[in-house]
């Protein structure tokens, strides 16, 4: 933390707040952020070194460390704030009281992939280096992603109760629906955010219809939604008598 | 290569023909990829050395040579063979005459998810140092991953021309469910068979519902079924009316 741990506090906090107390700072950080998170995807957080980073930026290391302490300072801070933010989205999503299972189920896989979406190199980072995080660092990343699972699968619990989901493990449906976000880090196309809404779109609407009872998905779209599928359900039998 | 490159080939070739020339051999080649695996995955490709991977085998580095002409060498067969034989698998069930799309698709993820819960560290071990592939087996590695994308995706355009799937993106739907299924390597319990093949049936389910038109799969599993479809969706418009 050294000499740069007031500043960072203060800068940090502003973030928070959603103001911002240094825009340079702010951007010179991100821009490390992004170079650190290519070097460590692409030869491993241990064989890339401040250096390397410094270089890469085009900033010597001194310069460097005015933003950082070390590279596990630098590491923690790339990787620590992802997890936090989608477990705090899941959980507050998870507490709405206008909306049914289905629609949190769909806004919490949205908001997975919109955070992805912003960075999906630093997602991978995440992942890649997650078995190398210490102390209270790796305590805090296992916390989040606990929550993130528990929120969702709680709302699998949440929708089988109430008869709109089927009945399976919540567990396995929750990791099933993680694992279609998450993956998604390593195929999006960050540039382009238009077909990012539509794949998160796409997502959602997959992650609700796998845990889905049948008919159950466009049920909730009213009555002539309820009537199509009926009408859809007996062309299918039909043509199973006569084919 | 050099002088173990003739002994090597002999013994992948026998491998592939399902037959073991040397046991002992092929034990102690899986006891080296089960420490590197977990190694690699731990510190980063980069900064595991040959030293370590045998010094936490137990053996010396000279030893290690007899199995392995570079870390290199080690990493490429270490994780090559998957990505290979997913693309083998996934052509083999697209091809097959004897079931629909929806068969197949079902087939494909159980596949899937099965090869990675052979060794769950290393499939991780694959996702995290592709970035660090080169050359021959980066083009390789590339090619199985198309192949995997194109059979699936494939499938689901099968599905969607013969009605059994709705309309959708069929490339995202093949990502989307490639997802579901590749991070299984991220919470799995390799020690565990029968819930793995549990797993296994409970995602390549979810899979099917998240591409099928409502009211499609039950339909397959016959008639019976189909009629059960149809007094669910006329319970649920029932409520409908009455709620």
């Amino acid at each position: 933390m050294s000499k740069v741990g007031g500043e960072r506090k203060r800068t940090r906090r502003a973030a928070e707040d959603g103001t911002r107390a240094s825009p340079r700072r702010d951007v010179l950080e991100r821009e490390i952020y992004l170079h650190a998170a290519r070097l460590f995807a692409e030869r491993g957080v241990g064989a890339t070194s401040l250096q390397d980073i410094a270089e890469s930026v085009g900033m010597s290391r001194p310069a460097l460390y005015h933003y950082f302490s070390s590279k596990d300072d630098l590491l923690s801070r790339l990787i620590a704030e992802h997890p936090k933010r989608s477990a705090r989205e899941l959980a507050a999503i998870r507490r709405r009281k206008d909306i049914g299972p289905a629609q949190k189920l769909r806004e919490m896989v949205r908001a997975l992939v919109m955070v992805i979406a912003e960075d999906p190199v630093r997602f991978r980072t995440l992942v890649t280096s997650e078995g190398q995080l210490t102390g209270e660092l790796a305590a805090m990343h296992a916390k989040a992603k606990r929550t993130v699972l528990k929120e969702m699968q709680g709302v699998i619990e949440e929708g089988i109760d109430v008869g709109a989901f089927r009945h399976a493990d919540a567990r396995v449906s929750a990791l099933g629906v993680l694992g279609m976000g998450n993956w998604s880090a390593w195929w999006l196309n960050a540039d382009d955010p238009n077909s990012t809404a539509a794949i998160a779109e796409e997502l959602s609407q997959m992650a609700v219809l796998a845990v889905s009872r049948t008919g159950a998905a466009p049920l909730e779209q009213g009555i002539p939604a309820a009537i199509r599928a009926i009408r859809e359900d007996l062309d299918h039998l039909e043509r199973q008598f006569s084919g």
